[in-house]
């Protein structure tokens, strides 16, 4: 693994592909380098403007997708005033591949919906998650 | 695995959990009894009234999900004019747990945007898929 740094957070363009009654949108395989194994995906809805932060895994890796509006994540490293900021979703659409170890955030950014799916390495347990309030870090969501 | 019917494919109502900045809508979780293995998540956008039909997966295990708008989905087996009807999407938030062997189509319902998810047990290979023309079958998609 070595020491995670914010550039552990990988970014991967992700074809759509137009069929004429909807588009095929890509997301992750077994066979892609960020897989980290399935332990549960879920979605979760941000509203426009509004943030969901911070949060740390200890062991969960997230594949990140905004299949759905634009959404902007935030990552930082403990003891530390760097940031990375990166919006991903229709217009961009990529997956981010984000190892343990970081502190995360995110906001919602559409103005009609925006939706993320993880495609997490572990099912959700409580016991692995640190928290700390949107206003705990150094960080200007506005 | 026994032999394929209509019953095999299996409905599991789902939790979305309201949160104050957008709802969570729980997904898949690896010890979920109709986890199949994880090849390939992919997502469909099916526009309203459009209809994707038929396939028919020899290996693939899928497992639908519809976090938004409402989709039609009709499965039918070989030489059978019987044909089953499911509706999900975000007013009846559930998982679809579908084995291989049975024809399927779907079609969107909702008037602004339905979307679903596929956690598909194999990566995409044409080579297990079967497809015919949407009105090769005897079904009534108005």
């Amino acid at each position: 693994m070595g020491t995670v740094t914010l550039d552990s957070v990988v970014i991967t363009p992700l074809k759509r592909i137009a069929t004429g009654s909807g588009d095929v949108m890509h997301g992750m395989k077994a066979i892609d380098s960020g897989y980290a194994g399935f332990g549960e995906a879920y979605f979760s809805w941000i509203d426009h403007g509004a943030v969901k932060a911070w949060k740390k895994h200890s062991r969960m890796t997230m594949n990140l997708l905004v299949p759905m509006g634009s959404v902007r994540f935030v990552f930082t490293l403990d003891a530390s005033d760097a940031f990375r900021e990166i919006v991903i979703g229709e217009s961009h659409y990529s997956r981010l591949s984000v190892p343990p170890g970081i502190w995360f955030g995110f906001q919602g950014v559409g103005a009609s919906g925006n939706l993320v799916l993880n495609i997490a390495s572990i099912g959700h347990d409580p016991a692995e998650v640190e928290r700390l309030d949107a206003g705990a870090l150094n960080f200007d969501w506005d």
